[in-house]
This record gives structure tokens, C-alpha cells and sequence, in this order.
């Protein structure tokens, strides 16, 4: 789980944490659940891998504020050969905030284009 | 239309733009879509309303770098009686980047909740 | 002490944490501090105190990268009547990174101007 | 000169724009300046050769809001034998908002350190 404590700046004028931001939990959210299943981003960088985001969607319930302790839950949604999708849940204490899901494509850092889910990202989404 | 010139700042490690600041430029896109459409956001406040996001989603195809001219174009997806969605397509030259969709709900500015698209945004989102 | 994890947008095409986000850090060092000094900011705007910045200073020796866990330590620099000056030093495991100044005017929410630093403040700030 | 009109979520919850964008600002004017001067950034960096910022000092005697146009002076201020500092100058219509200096050092792009300022940067300064 991502723990976030929300910074002065990411309030909007609504007095709200301003949309884009959540994409930005999201991506360390991701980075900390693959870190958690063992694999370090790093590391998939130094086997040569990397990750592209081709699809993101969220849903908001509610909204996050200023000083709120925000948590961000991951899960495995999907698994292709090539792609995987996550699936996040914010919530702030009791508060049901936001959830979303976004598609990864696994690519060569080369620049050569796609490639298979390696063994050790495989194993680092868990079980299937 | 939206044209954006892309900041240095907006390009991550990759080179390329990251993800969040599409939701950012979504909304400036919006603000210039309604403000062609002779509303301009000030004068929506100042007549009692607002709109909150509750959905977004994009999908990427290629990616902007820094110094990219970006264009978003605005159309209206969906009308609702309290909501209503929008269309982006966001390109640079030639290249074709990211569409995405999002849902506004229309609410007063008073904290009392939703309210029917009131007649000054209808028109600002052209004939249905 | 602030502590914060540098995130991967942070960080720029060199690879080093934009200039930019300093001036975030600081502003979350500052409520922090100010927190250890048993103030909150919401309850400093709840006695209908407010503080804005007129001045920030960043000196660079090092940079940040993705991952690094960054340390923001806080001091204060001067106390005046109307504003006071805090210090910071951020650093990285045995890396020093950067120190900065900010200097901050004490002004009354309701928008009447300028206030001598209420005594809370004054505590928060620690012995003169 | 560099213009900009205020983005949506560059104010915050006091309806300004937050402090750190400033130096988004500076960023893209410098790049603005240079290129005026006939440097394109790409170039310079083509060139072998980069500018990393080592010090950088904001002083606000007002504030921009959401929608303002902003412009950006920037002239040269001084010019050693590695480094340069440059002067901004933010303005919105007829009000004057803040000034800026930011010192730069010149660096290889292959990592071995500090360079003379080079021939194509000396004349995209302008005349000493």
C-alpha cells in the first residue's frame, strides 16, 4: 500500500486535490506494489524492461484535502502477454475517495518495442 | 481548440510527457472549449455553478516531448440533465497522442449539491 | 524534519529532481515545522492568520534522484515584527543537497493586511 | 519574452499562484531567451553542452491568479567564465507581480564537468 500525505499545492482553488495529481499516486502507487512483490523498478531497468502507460481511467467518489493521509491499494486486474493491468482504491481514514485502473505495456528499454511479461515481473504481480 | 507548448518540466526520465499532465491539460482544454463557447469560467461561478470531475480516461497511442506543439481538440461525448462528458483528442503535427474522456457533474456553488446544466452552459456546449 | 521520497515526476530528462519541486519541499518543511512547534496551519488560519511568501533563495551543490530519500532540516534565520525567515538544508543519506531561505509576512485571513506575529506563531517558531 | 496565461491548478487554495511555479516560469523563459537569441535549446545540447542551475532567488510584490497573462522579462545580469545569471522580470497587464535571478553553470553532456561558456551561448546572451 502507497501512503500519501497530501502537499499544500496539490489543492485547488476548490480547496481539493486538483485530478491530475492522482495519477501521479498512481504511478508511485505502482512502483511500490511491484517493490513489495520483490521487484525494484531499477532493477527492471537494469534487465532491460520497462513499462509504458497506454490506458488510465479513474472514478471519483469524493475528494482528497489538504493534510489528509491518503492510501492507495493496488491489485492485479488483468494479465496479457504482453500488458498487465492494476487496479487502485483511494481512501482517506473511513473516506472512499477515488478508484482507477491503468494498462501497462511491458517494452524494451533498447527501443525495440514490446516484450513478453518477464519471469521477474511476473512473479512480482504474484500468483495469477 | 487548446494549444500547449510542452514544458521542460512536463517530460520524465523517459523524455516523453508524463501521464498527469494530460489530466491538466484536459481542463485547461475544457475551460477554452465553454470559453469559444461564450461562457467564460468566472462567469459560471459567478452565476452559482461549477463543475466536478468524476470521471476521466485516456488512451495513449505515441507521446509528446518537450518542446512539442500540442493541440487538444474539445467535443461534447454525452449531455445529461446534470452531467455531461467530453471528448479530447490530443496531437502534435502530424503525430496523433492520446484521446480521453471525462464526465462533469454540474453543482452549485453555495455546497448544496448537483443541480440541472443550467441554460448559460447548454448554450456554451452547442446545439445538442 | 521533513522527510519525503523523491517521486519519478519529479524528476526531469537530466534525471535530477526540477528546480521546481524545492519550493514544494519547502513549504511542506515549513508546516512540518511548525507542526513540531505545536502549530498547526489549519489552526493558525482558524485564529485568522495566514502567512505569505515574498522572498525564497535556493542554492544547488548537489541534485536529487528518483528514489532518494530526501531530508529537509528547518531553522529559523530572523524574526521581525511583521515576518520572520526560515532556513532549510536538504540533503540524502550523506549527500548535501541544497539550503534555501524563504522569508514570510504574517497578513489576517480577512484580507485587511499585514500582522504582527500572533503569539502562537511566535511559540511555534521556538526561543527567540 | 515569454508569456503564459495561468493555468487552472497552478493556484491554490488562496487562489494564487503557488510559489514553485515560478520557477516553471523561468525555466521556459530562459529557454525562450536563448532561442530569441538565436540558441535553441536542442541545439546546445547537440552542441555537447548544458546548463545546470546552481542558485536562484524570487522576490513577490503581488501575486497572479488563474487566467492572468503572464509575461516574462528576462535579461542577462552577469557573465563569468563557466556561469551566467539571468534576470526576470513577472508581469501581468499593469501589474507588476515579482523579479527573479538565476545563475546557471555550463556543463559537457558527457558528464566530465564545468565548460567555458561557448562561443554560440556568448551570442545567443547578446553583446556583453
Amino acid at each position: 500500500m502507497y501512503r500519501h500525505k497530501v502537499r499544500y499545492f496539490e489543492a485547488d482553488q476548490q480547496g481539493v486535490v486538483f485530478n491530475m495529481w492522482y495519477l501521479g499516486y498512481f504511478d508511485e502507487a505502482m512502483a511500490a506494489f511491484l517493490e513489495e512483490g520483490g521487484l525494484g523498478y531499477r532493477q527492471m531497468l537494469d534487465a532491460g524492461f520497462d513499462v509504458q502507460l497506454v490506458h488510465s481511467e479513474i472514478d471519483w467518489g469524493s475528494s482528497l484535502r489538504w493534510g489528509d493521509e491518503a492510501e492507495v491499494r493496488v491489485g492485479v486486474a488483468e494479465r496479457g502477454s504482453t500488458s498487465f493491468a492494476l487496479d487502485f482504491d483511494v481512501s482517506a481514514g473511513e473516506k472512499s475517495v477515488a478508484s482507477g485502473r491503468t494498462v501497462y505495456v511491458v517494452v524494451a528499454t533498447d527501443g525495440t518495442g514490446k516484450r513478453p511479461i518477464p519471469e521477474i515481473l511476473d512473479k512480482a504481480l504474484g500468483p495469477a
